[in-house]
């Protein structure tokens, strides 16, 4: 994923702006904790980034956008170049693919440039007390989701790098004890479809909270009458697909993916180990089996989709999704849940389950902009929209995801055979 | 483009199928007349393919899907596997981007082929007179709507062949005339606006008529309010958006789009060249002087969708193009005008022009099912669907397509990056 | 191979060297007649060249290096630049891997240019007859052993692309009947050693005779007393070494040459089809049977290492090789025995067999000057070493070399990778 | 450069061995100390590797090879895959490109695992003292030989590593204070020319001290009279020949050197930055000034090749540079001098200068095999040669090589691309 960015609404309270952005930057830093300075150099593929260049360019971020406008001197000149991501207007930057080739500065000097931009920051919010400066607070609150976008890379990123290690290592030394293999409790299993009648509905963003551009307008969809799974698909399910030889079959596959498969060598969806023994797949507190109710993860659009075909059904489209989610209480398995891992489905209770958090859900709908969608004024603006080709939906958040930066209308986007996410699905079917 | 198939409605007359067969096939190989066999060879680039090759693909279809089933041995058992695309049901094939390898079989012996199979399907038409068996009807008029989409493809893939060779050398041996540049006429170049006030619609195709697959089925859809150019975008026009920097200007593309324009040098539309004295293009008939009133060409979906931003307006979806153009006269500059080169808008008429023929036009829509989309069964239909990723969707035909091929309601579609398509674009706007 | 230019020796009879032209420039093109234009625009890899571009390059050579000076205009300005090689001295030329996309001019239009050149180059000799022209004579000599270096890469790059085409088509439409499967004779299979004291010993060319400038100038070496196989590798020896696993064990391989085989997939010589029956070869006359003890060919340098070291042997220097080859008869199976295969060796005979012809024999010798070599004036002599990096010596002439043009100092050179050429091996030991 | 290991002679004292042991083990640690256990992970290419593996994999070597076979349990049994280089028959390892991706084991495990292996070689050596096995003592003898390769290349890499962040750093916190740039000495930048008669003479290393396998067996070569010059090309005269366009003229080059001249861009030597203002370097010690009168570094055999041939000499032989080099006392500028930079030569003194250190000297020798080469038996021998292939053979050690570990026959080698090494040239011409 790549962040897009939004301004906010009006009036947000300077002191709990404060408390918030201690909060989200605190969050970012106790997620490399577990992690040694080699450990956050780490760059396995030009897709992901280092941890250190992660916890840099977030706080690089405050400071070119929020600091910078005012004057204030950059920590480091050459600072600029090394973490900047894509913003062209800003300036030129450091190859991505590169980024983890830069062992200076070190993962020391980057925990000091954070606390200055802290510090700086607070600073500045202080002076704001006055409620004089709507646009500082706004880029502020942007500044803390776009920071929270990057704590999920940070894990899903670290998680690809550990995972290539023979070793298996895990990302945390004492390892939460894994939740014991749930006994096969009475209709956790079992799968039911809600109904939806369609017709003339409305999804998207409107109202006072934060949401990103590329969420509005709302506006209206006409839906055809569609059945939406009540939980996700689980891992049990792909051993079927996998026994079923469904990996092998180019009946069930797109075309670009029955490509990707080939030329990859996929098998079985990334980190599992289904070599000989039980199969195990590998999670951030290393290997561990794989219960059959968990949910299905890691997987590409173009294995989703194929597993959807495979089950005589097919992926919903990002609006099914939201008219159904937008009704839903927003809970489930976060990265607060300390888990890291998706968790299966509770039992059924005549309601849609897992529709947030566990894995993002693949949609049948490519990333494209909105009717009406608008662009802002301005770097933070300069690119909101130019993710907008070659990327499929997700929706719902993961167990990687901060809860505070998930809800109904959030679309994440990923190309299609991106596996190293927490990425998942739920079937759908026309009425 | 890859072909989908599509069973047409009942009741086809035999005779007039079997006439239209003469007339579709014949067609073909007029296409490939003015080549010699040492052209008919070549491959530039593993999208595109022989003129050989399509010649025998299109027989292939008839063979392996019409005559095949009823047990009649192949011409050669060898061609089903040089000759099939992409069917893995009818077995494994020759690898795509070696298609310009096979000097044999000769180009003499795919015209043999051709008209082998020729003679065998006119025979099976006629055994078939009493209104016996409407599958096979079917299928044959299937094969000339997917030998349709090759003709096209001929016209496209010889370009990009020969627009490679230093010589410029020309398709045809005695070129047509160009036409003189046209006088600047009142109304020609100016652009008005089709105000559509949006609201509930349905596009897609339903009733008697041939259609493909992908065009169903007919279905609803909202739009907001919005604005559709009443003309292509011309080559002055891009002209202007070369001179503005606009293929230097990050900020006017999408993230892939850049990245691709930079990866491969582009300055210019394909075919254009600029370096020094009146631009120039290539064209079917050789390099010849670019007319600013001209619509502009040759166009990847990156560039027409930075053109659009550059011109402060966006690309329309395929709804708001269908919407518009279901009620449009269907004529244009077809393959038939024998210009194999798009002309000038004629002077404003109160009415959209050009939307059929000169140049397909990209949408902002991704290729993707529509609602309640089915597939076929059997080989045929294995692979409607298949391509339903990283494409987009391009409407109303070009000079190269056959005029009896065009429809208000075809969809093709191709990869963001192509270029040696007839392809450029219209402007939409929101009201 | 690239071929290299080498000044003549004094007095070429200018009768003499018109009647030669005559010959050498006719059969080039007898090598192409059995040919349809179709195959003779084939490029199947970037080391090799179409047909009809070897007809086109060796004719430009006389053009531009023997008619160009005397100030006569070129059949076609264009041509320069389509049928340079390599020549940075006279101009920028067409991209090498892009030459099978030249289906203009056309196979006739290249012959009209033969013809054309020919015309003026013997009408030029006619007027030299008075013998005041030396530098001519030279570079037309020098056009003629170029020339026929461009005969065996006619040969070996057609075989390489009909040898991709599935239908395994034979190079020549009434082949040659194979010769029978040779009896199994008393002595021919049999190998001995031919013991050689070694000391102080001379190679590489002086006297008269022409010579490429990488056989100057002879000097002296030091050898080791050695031994040397009178015969070449056999089909059958190489089939044990496939037996005894030969490529699958890496201790028998140099590093390089096991990631050549490890990444393209190597178990057996080019060309060899052993997936079951009968092991068959692809030959200029299509599929045939194996002979065991016909020479193994289509082999590497690293195979060949690799089968040297498997045999408890080594390949032998280009020294050791030239000092037993200096006084053998230079005789053997060439082109001109119309085989275009390689042939079992005869019954021993007390001397070393097949020196010359059947197959190019690797060497453990890289391609580097001599002591003292020097590169000529002016554009011929621009180049005369630039090849000498990255590639390994061959000696003998192969079973496509024509006679004339084989000679105990003749230096070949191939990277150590290739394998489309004619190319096997001989044992040696230390002694 | 790989590594190649070679039995020494008889007679290694015990405790003179478990002195040289601990040395050199430190020294190894010792060039580590500079660095953050960041630094020492980076792989900046797959042809260098981390710091980290190369402590790891010189102490892999002794515990495999001469720990191991005495029974010997592995200080951790998954150690062997991660840092086995290259010996197939010890076993399978990891790729050698995804070394930079081991954040685990860590920095301070790998230091745990030299202490082990440390102190169980020293128990085994002591246990040896009564000289019953002079097999184990000639594998610790060799290890050290091999740890010394390792040192140089822990310089080379890490240089490399850094030499790509754009912040320049510096290997060492506290760098030594660079040298005052020379003054113009008389006599420094004179270049004298030293003539050798040729004739018959030896190379190879012969008699009791340790030497790798490729320098034996001593053997005779016939040498053309030659003349060599006293000194090493400088930066200056590099200097004139970018200014001469040297790097802009394809008939100075090599082909396959001007082809990757071209792909890479080269236009100096690597790290040189001459973009503006005065020329500089990138040294272990960040950027300083070029000093015209130090030797030329960083140059691939390519550019060495060019430059010779610009300045109308060409490369020595390496029968030509040991031959001169035999008589010459083995003192230069190593990697004790702790300058890690060549430094200019000394005033003419009527002998040649530089021979050893500053900067390996490319020849124009291939690294083939010696006459009468022999490959060990077992696991140390089994790629004695097999790196014979590709490259160029260098002489002479440079200011990373550790003075113990050079000699006159010495060959050390790399492919003719390879620019990251200390490498320069000297001069040679026929007499």
């Amino acid at each position: 994923m790549v962040t897009s960015l939004h301004r906010r609404g009006p009036h947000l309270d300077p002191r709990e702006l404060a408390g918030r952005f201690a909060r989200v930057r605190g969050f970012t830093e106790a997620l490399a904790r577990p992690l040694s300075p080699e450990d956050c150099g780490l760059q396995s593929m030009p897709d992901a980034s280092p941890t250190k260049w992660h916890l840099a360019h977030t706080t690089w971020f405050f400071e070119a956008l929020v600091l910078g406008p005012g004057g204030e001197p950059p920590f480091d000149p050459a600072f600029g170049y090394l973490f900047n991501s894509y913003y062209e207007a800003i300036g030129p930057r450091h190859a991505r693919p590169r980024r983890g080739m830069l062992s200076r500065p070190s993962f020391a000097e980057v925990l000091a440039y954070r606390a200055d931009v802290d510090r700086r920051v607070i600073s500045l919010l202080d002076r704001l007390a006055d409620g004089r400066d709507d646009e500082i607070r706004s880029l502020v609150d942007l500044g803390l989701h776009h920071e929270q976008q990057h704590q999920e890379l940070i894990l899903t990123d670290i998680k690809h790098a550990l995972g290539e290690n023979p070793l298996h290592p895990a990302y945390r030394a004492a390892p939460r004890r894994p939740e014991p293999l749930p006994q096969p409790a009475p209709g956790r299993a079992e799968l039911a479809w809600i109904d939806h009648p369609g017709g003339l509905c409305s999804i998207g963003h409107a109202g006072p909270g934060f949401a990103f551009d590329n969420e509005e307008p709302r506006h209206r969809v006409h839906l055809t009458p569609f059945r939406l799974a009540d939980r996700l698909v689980t891992s049990g399910e792909v051993m079927e697909f996998i026994a079923d030889r469904g990996y092998e079959r180019p009946e069930l596959w797109l075309s670009d993916g029955w490509a990707a498969a080939r030329a990859d060598g996929w098998g079985a969806p990334l980190y599992w180990e289904i070599g000989g023994g039980a199969p195990r797949i590998f999670s951030l507190d290393g290997l561990r089996p794989i219960d059959p109710c968990e949910p299905a993860c890691h997987l590409s659009y173009y294995e989703a989709d194929a597993i959807a075909r495979w089950a005589g059904a097919r992926l919903p489209t990002e609006a099914e999704w939201e008219v159904v989610a937008a009704s839903a209480p927003l809970r489930g398995n976060f990265v607060e849940s300390g888990l890291l891992h998706p968790r299966p489905a509770p039992p059924r209770e005549g309601a849609p389950r897992q529709l947030f958090g566990d894995v993002w859900e693949w949609t049948a709908s490519a990333y494209l902009p909105y009717p009406g969608y608008r662009a802002w004024e301005g770097a933070v603006g300069e690119y909101n929209g130019k993710f907008m080709s070659g990327q499929m939906v997700l929706r719902g958040g993961s167990c990687a995801t901060p809860e505070t930066h998930a809800r109904a209308t959030y679309r994440n986007f990923f190309p299609p055979g991106a596996r190293w996410q927490f990425s998942g699905l739920r079937l759908a079917r026309d009425a």
